[in-house]
């Protein structure tokens, strides 16, 4: 089966200042188009480090994709030793030239000097890739079989060269088998005891199909993987498998599609032609971002107050100064007041409210760092959830939010259930 | 020089399911500690990829770390692989079984299976790791003079564990240098312009001290990082470039810190004893939540009206219906009316308010998709920008959102002038 490797460059990604998501963005749509990745390999901006990862990488796979050290400073290596690396001399391609003279004239509208002009040049080795998102060319060699592509780190542009260049070219260089890979989202239940539901499944799986447990923030994911060159076969057997899988965690099954909890509950909305609010002290606006990351989220979001302040609570939340005083800003009764404040506010069906403690300070004898209430409903009936994470500021803020919008989500569906 | 290697473990990284944040944070911790990260690599769940990742990074690194594949599920085999690859048995080891027992009956409150009790099964070839966070213990192995530890992937469990145990012990182990970086960001300006000013210095750079250009989301950091075993010495020469680096951008210079817009402007406000607040459309929280993700942000932020709907800017902003219906919600006139709504509801200092089309949909022929509008001030004087992006929703939210703050964040420097 034909495979990849992926080859990031920068000191960047070995010191730790920046997070590489691009080899997960591309390691998808390889995927989707039916090419394993093997590997994926980040080395610095160093001549021998990259050499040796070339060498290497094209030992263990047939496709090495490469991104990064394309910029138009002196730390970027990567296009004089791909010259190298396949034999040729830098030349000006007019395609290119042409492409940084329109990036600079018409999209940037900045004045272009002698350097950027440079990036027009390259090896006479490669077939040039155009990059309509911004001035460094693409490259693609091939030797002895294999296809190498180098494109820039900057995420935006090696997107647009991927889904334009280097996926459909891939596709008609090699024949690829179908992968397909199935995922469910549970929640509620630990790894362990999922396993245990599933283990007769899990034994009777053939080999070819491969079950993981992806457990994170109390929630678990299992994911169904196979792969073959009969496309409907592939499909009709993992589809039979994730059928049963899905009964076995039926209790805990919180959606068949590997989509996160934000898009479940959103989706849940618009089908029922809902709309919701937040009013979020202690997520600090994290939870109405999650629900806008999703595009056409305004058909089911109206919007948040985010209350961090008193004066805030106060103020466009309607709660009481005396609640605030003698309960607290997180308790019970003031995550009531600001459920039923932002509904009167902002008149959405339903409502999200949540007020706690993320830390690393803030934490009282009686509420400790990580103490959370959460209050969801509608104008009829508001529940609450008091809940206590051990984490760090990131991580209570990120459970917080998943954990409010399940209980939403299981409150709209039993919402259903009382008004049938 | 003693150097690492980081090795992940997981089919989810390589069909993209999972970004990986473990090997950024890792390598922070690592370089702080004067230990250099040469190569990152990912492998699949696969026995032979992993038995071969481990072979090739002992050639090249003194130190190997390996995070996944831990799990009590089948689809986890890291443990019986070292157990094979370190030539040892597997046994019941004491201090982990009382922890996985003490994890479940006094943290988690759960009942325990026979599974779990698998999880305190350690090769005999190892030092166990104590896991405060989780059940599955870190092992320490040691090979002809080099180190190789294995961790859970779980982030808080591996946190813990290379801050309890991994650094101090591989810092007693081996004899580390000092390792330098300093960072400085700047707005406003592209990476080739900053290059033609700063090019005198870089030319004029010792080869021990490096220079890189990190581009992103319209700004460029400079990093400059230097290594030595005379740690005053190091500080000082690389301190003395930064300076002069520092003076030759100054015209665009942000912060001498490597740190984000949000923590320059929060810090702004603290130091001045100022509050702000912020009207957000388009961004849907994402400014509120960059800014509630600073520890302590409740000294300077007080809350978003995120006013997603029409009727949550008309009634939680009072924006005016006809300004709405004449000009549309992402204008400057509706934009201006967003920040003084604000104000008047949440009675900070400061104010912004973004009004924006993020795409994919939405967009109008007057209003191309990208069209932002921002606008910062206090209750005295309110400003306004008009921006327009070309990017995917994701993007577009980042750049505005950072925009808006590097705006406040002048504002708020002029503003002193003027009062002074």
């Amino acid at each position: 089966m034909t495979q990849a490797s992926i080859i990031t460059i920068g000191d960047e990604l070995l010191i730790g200042q920046v997070i590489d998501t691009n080899s997960a963005w591309m390691a998808q749509q390889l995927n989707k188009a039916g090419i394993k990745v093997l590997r994926r390999v980040a080395v610095g901006d160093i001549w021998d480090e990259i050499w040796k990862a070339l060498d290497e990488e094209s030992k263990h796979a047939d496709i090495i994709l490469i991104t990064g050290g394309l910029g138009p400073t002196a730390d970027d290596i990567t296009k004089p030793l791909l010259t190298k690396y396949f034999n040729g001399k830098l030349v000006v391609d007019d395609g290119a030239l042409q492409n940084v003279k329109y990036i600079f004239e018409k999209v940037l509208d900045r004045p272009m000097i002698e350097r950027n002009l440079k990036q027009a040049e390259v090896p006479d080795t490669c077939k040039v890739i155009l990059n309509k998102r911004g001035t460094a060319p693409g490259m693609w060699f091939e030797k002895e079989g294999k296809v190498y592509v180098s494109m820039p780190g900057v995420p935006y542009e090696m997107k647009g060269m991927m889904d334009d260049y280097v996926i459909p070219e891939l596709s008609t260089h090699f024949i690829f088998p179908h992968i397909t890979h199935r995922t469910l989202l549970t929640a509620g239940i630990g790894e362990s005891f999922l396993a245990e539901q599933i283990k007769d499944l899990e034994n009777s799986l053939p080999t070819h199909i491969k079950l993981a447990y992806l457990p994170n923030y109390g929630m678990v994911r299992l994911r169904l993987s196979s792969v073959g060159f009969n496309r409907v076969a592939v499909e009709k057997e993992v589809q039979e498998y994730f059928e049963t899988l899905q009964l076995l965690v039926k209790e805990n099954l919180v959606t068949n599609l590997d989509e996160p909890m934000e898009k479940v509950t959103g989706k849940l909305l618009v089908a029922r032609n809902k709309t919701m609010c937040t009013a979020e002290s202690c997520t600090g606006g994290f939870i109405a971002h999650l629900l806008t990351t999703i595009p056409g989220s305004s058909a089911f979001y109206d919007g948040s107050v985010v209350s961090y302040s008193y004066k805030a609570k106060k103020d466009l939340l309607h709660v009481s100064k005396a609640l605030l005083e003698t309960k607290g800003a997180v308790s019970e009764e003031v995550v009531i007041e600001m459920a039923k404040g932002a509904l009167a506010a902002i008149q959405s069906d339903y409502v999200i409210a949540v007020s706690g403690i993320m830390g690393p300070d803030g934490g009282l004898p009686d509420k400790p760092v990580g103490t959370v209430w959460i209050a969801v409903g509608n104008n009829n009936k508001i529940e609450t959830q008091k809940l206590y994470f051990r984490f760090d500021r990131e991580r209570n803020t990120q459970l917080t939010a998943t954990n409010a919008l399940n209980l939403l989500r299981k409150f709209i569906l039993s919402d259903e259930v009382v008004t049938l």
